[in-house]
């Protein structure tokens, strides 16, 4: 580990912790209210119909929804009257615990319910990163070495996330736009730390298992093997990550980050990939924003290794990143047949997305 | 059957069904160009990471995208030189196939591929289904008795397109509203025959089969007692039918439409149950309305049983309807969580929700 981390307890109870490299900690001081966290009405509730988990978290209908950015919570305190969720700016990277949870250490006890229903306490963590202090940066336009402190951020969040008892997948993501519906534009991804494997995740691994089972090769392996053999999808790639449309793409301009190496989880990451994933993914971001000049909105996920101690045969890091648009100001909704049968139309073909991404320049 | 239903071929080689019930069907003639249907690109490719078939169908970038009111493709044709969908205004339902469909009765054939990957032919049907000649009319506001009548053409086309050996599912639904993506606002519903059961669907069915293999019970029947007995959930009933916001609803809004008696089909309604339906899903869609003062957009799906020969045991019909909204004037977004995780966050306790449609009633 080349950084220092340094907790602090914030007044209401959460937790801070700064990432430090080049640059000594902030002076350790905590700011905010005491005012306890109000989540009282977090739990889950088991979906009979479909076999999974809903996160009921009612209190997240209070969150802060588009301030003005003076009033951006997630800005440095400028004025100690008005603390934000960073009391310093002299920070290079910070994560904290979210104001507004899906998921909690110390999560309400669950109601009792009769079958059919059924409940289970919302235990995990629900994180917020910072990027940067900057409220207009974005992770693509973050100097590369940013970027690398970034990887190396998520790779510790994942190891001390997924060392709790409680917690059984630990999810990376950003989204990223307000066609997505970010409520708060300051750069920041955020990471939940589920008590349950969640079903998207748990399909992919069982076909993956299965992949291997009945061919003996990991199938992300293959994938990254025809599309590199191809080309024709791939958008940008170097030595340790290779970034395509995938052929069975669900969104038109939905991309991959795989490694060219079989391994399951950010913790596994040498020097040098860790140097290559910040540097592909800075890559894909700024093709996305090339694209059509200008932000592009997106969901950005990493998949990884289950934290709940089983064996998961074939399993292999990668990041899925889905814009939420099909063509240059229209956005592709999920309606009926999606949301409700769960059947994805693509209204694009990936060679013709990918070409378009890969071709993707700064205008000047 | 009480109706009649007349066949016009198009010039392109689509069909419409005109159905009539009170006054005599159109003049029976067809109009449109004759081009031939452009969906060369249309067709099925495999995810192997999450073992099901996406749709891709490039040629539906080109669909009519909110078109101002006097351009309406699905208003009766006012102009013989600028044909619409339909010929007349003499109709009471009508029923054509779609001019940018997902799925063809002669689906292209499906482009060779290698593994991984896997390509099929998007073989079965897209229909579209006319409400009313009135372009600003909709589902809950059209008379008790044509909502009837469109329950009765739902049962007909089900019956119908499952009989197709190609077809799998029948999955009948309405988009209603800008804000999940409708092109266009004129009253219509949808329906597309799959080639396969689709994933969500066939989770469902395989919770249903499971139910009733550990507990010799109908998963459905047993929600609907216990909705039904608890009560603070219900939005409204009658006889054949019960509307609530389920215990574990994925959206706020959500809410489920289910048959009192056990029964797997549109096809199997008695006539009492089919008024009871169509009078429940008003009085619903009415509610949706009222809540706010304001249409209330959703995605309606019916769930029924599969037309692919196989046994499902616990399959019970039921209608589900997921408005986008977590709150009056703020959209519930799919982001990675959703669409990267599978797991859905509801910000709000179905109790609350169900309460506030349940006393939803017209402004004086």
């Amino acid at each position: 580990m080349s950084f220092q981390r340094t907790l602090i307890a914030k007044p209401d109870g959460r937790r801070l912790w700064y990432y430090s490299w080049d640059r000594p900690p902030p002076a350790v001081k905590a700011n905010g209210t005491r005012r306890a966290l109000e989540s009282e009405g977090l739990g889950l509730r088991w979906h009979p119909l479909l076999e999974e988990w809903i996160v009921v978290a009612p209190e997240r209908q209070e969150r802060t929804f588009l301030p003005p950015a003076e009033y951006c919570p997630l800005c440095p305190t400028r004025d100690a009257s008005r603390p934000t969720e960073v009391p310093s700016a002299e920070y290079e990277v910070v994560v904290f615990e979210n104001r507004f949870p899906s998921f909690r250490r110390d999560a309400p006890k669950a109601g009792k319910v009769r079958p059919p229903f059924a409940t289970e306490r919302a235990r995990g963590a629900a994180e917020v990163v910072l990027y940067s202090p900057e409220h207009e940066a974005s992770l693509g336009e973050l100097p590369a070495r940013q970027v690398e402190r970034l990887v190396e951020v998520w790779a510790d969040r994942y190891r001390e996330l997924a060392s709790r008892r409680e917690v059984a997948y630990v999810l990376i993501f950003e989204n990223r736009g307000r066609e997505i519906g970010v409520t708060l534009t300051h750069p920041h991804g955020q990471i939940y730390a589920f008590p349950f494997v969640p079903p998207q995740v748990q399909r992919e691994l069982s076909a993956a298992a299965r992949y291997r089972r009945e061919r003996r090769r990991c199938l992300h392996c293959d994938i990254v093997a025809a599309e590199t053999k191809g080309r024709e999808r791939v958008v940008a790639a170097n030595d340790g990550f290779v970034a395509f449309v995938p052929f069975f793409a669900r969104w038109p301009y939905e991309v991959h980050v795989v490694s060219t190496r079989h391994f399951a989880s950010l913790a596994e990451l040498s020097g040098d990939e860790q140097r290559d994933l910040a540097a592909l993914l800075r890559t894909v971001l700024q093709k996305y924003d090339h694209l059509w000049g200008a932000p592009m909105p997106f969901a950005m996920v990493m998949h990884q290794r289950p934290a709940d101690g089983k064996r998961y045969p074939g399993c292999h890091f990668h990041i899925e990143i889905t814009p939420p648009y099909r063509s240059r100001g229209k956005l592709k909704y999920l309606a009926g047949c999606e949301t409700g049968a769960g059947t994805f139309i693509n209204d694009a073909r990936a060679e013709e997305t990918a070409a378009e991404l890969r071709w993707a320049e700064p205008r000047t």
